[in-house]
């Protein structure tokens, strides 16, 4: 029987796992931790997200200062890139995790509700890949569709473009830029070596050369410049779309958005607000809100 | 000692390796016979690619009338993808292959060989991938670079493309395009499902998609058009080099060739010529080279 009393002895885990890294967040029961561990991208590597979470999970409890054997008291809430893809979902979903319980969603959720704290409200996110997500209405989400045919203006979709480009460009196929050098120096290849060193490369490694590319677009060159407008565009686009549908202020998250910031037109930095939390707390207050709801078909017990 | 009459002697095979099949030829000794397996690109699949191309040798033989021990007889030449890659080109190296030898050139080289019968001449190929070869003043080979990052104008570029803009479409960030209805009907797929339905996919599956991209372009979808004259564009501009060079023609080759040609501008279309052979047969004919010149560091002696 649910008691509020019963509710603040729980400890809560939240988990904000991406391509690059999983970050874990312990509250609950007048304790506070938080763990950083590796990868945790179950479309990627099921069975790394899993260690990751796992572990991320196991640093945040140390640095909380409580026991290893506390993980089974945890009642987990995930926010994961690609758990919407049903496959990844289901394999999710029989993992045998070592929490009391794991409630799953998306990135994009838990980026949302830390954001705005659980109220109202619409966020864009430009890290390694790009969406936006409006709460009002029943909520709308827009892109995350993953690389690479989509994820305008993400990391991975700006390093997938100045690759493109500085390829033309080899081939005087296309317009000089310093994309080429800059990638040479990046990849630590010459020429047509940049071809070797991302055959096969995925959306991660793409998202690794974003900072090049907008440092070169910084610096003033044209073919860059084309490139990071083109994406900025696309994500102005997006927070159009949620001012239209009766949204104030939006918070532009991710990896990228301070250095997008430069880039955006007037109207959207004057719509642009903080958030008020990370996606880390995103998750937990999601772990909270499934645990404390009367929540069907999302939890998963204990293995 | 080398002699003619020994020349005349030699069973020679031609291997055309690709991403979707393989095909082989053999020749010499009065006897003619081709076999065709499954993928033999060693980029993605290196035992698939080894099983695929021992496979199309056997399926040869038979064709030839020949018993299947004569493998061991066979002095193979064979154009790969992929082969240009460190290291691929080491991994092949160190297969045990059931050749008397084994003589490696990449995908291009044969497809112009088998066009140009061997004269000088300039190439372009259209299929999953794109490049372009002149083999004038020591030879010049454009593109070729891979996917997702190059070889615009391919089968796999056109299917990038076109779920690009199906998916903005989708969100309603770009142009309706009947390209969103043919992709879905093609990945049985609706709406999102696309995501699904692609995620993962590498360049064959991509290609796959090509000819709907084609037929929404026919039927004059504005989208679908820009994409395909986008690609063309990009086709022509190698063959401008390539008759700045020195050719006064060209042939294009590949899968898309045929559906590229009412796409083409009056001059490219002007310096197009029919190849003389196809790429197995210029594999045959980079084996006899190889065999019969003094030819050093390219040939793998049977393992």
């Amino acid at each position: 029987m649910y008691t509020g009393m019963e509710t603040e002895s729980v400890l809560y885990l939240g988990i904000d796992g991406g391509g690059s890294k999983c970050r874990a967040r312990i509250a609950g029961a007048g304790r506070e931790g938080v763990g950083v561990a590796g990868p945790a991208n179950p479309f990627q590597n099921l069975a790394r997200a899993c260690e990751s979470i796992q572990q991320a999970a196991e640093l945040a409890l140390a640095d909380a200062g409580l026991p290893a054997n506390t993980l089974g008291r945890l009642v987990a809430g995930a926010g994961l890139a690609g758990v919407n893809i049903p496959h990844v979902r289901e394999q999710l979903l029989a993992w045998r995790h070592p929490f009391s319980a794991l409630y799953l969603t998306d990135d994009i959720q838990i980026a949302f509700l830390g954001a705005h704290a659980g109220a109202e409200g619409a966020v864009i996110v430009a890290g390694t890949g790009s969406v936006g997500y409006s709460s009002l209405n029943g909520g709308l989400s827009i892109g995350a569709h993953g690389f690479p045919f989509a994820d305008k203006g993400s990391g991975a979709w700006l390093g997938l473009k100045a690759l493109e480009a500085a390829l033309l460009a080899l081939d005087a196929l296309g317009p000089d830029t310093a994309l080429l050098p800059a990638l040479e120096e990046e990849l630590q290849a010459r020429g047509l070596g940049l071809v070797g060193a991302m055959a096969g490369a995925g959306q991660r490694e793409y998202g690794r050369l974003a900072p090049r590319v907008l440092a070169v677009a910084e610096a003033g060159d044209a073919v860059a410049v084309a490139i990071v407008r083109e994406g900025v565009g696309y994500l102005e686009q997006i927070a159009e779309r949620f001012l239209a549908r009766g949204h104030s202020h939006l918070c532009l998250l991710g990896g990228l958005a301070d250095h997008l910031l430069p880039w955006l037109g007037e109207k959207t930095l004057q719509c642009l607000q903080p958030p008020r939390g990370q996606p880390d707390e995103g998750a937990l207050l999601y772990a909270r809100q499934c645990h404390g709801a009367t929540f069907t078909g999302q939890a998963i017990r204990g293995g």
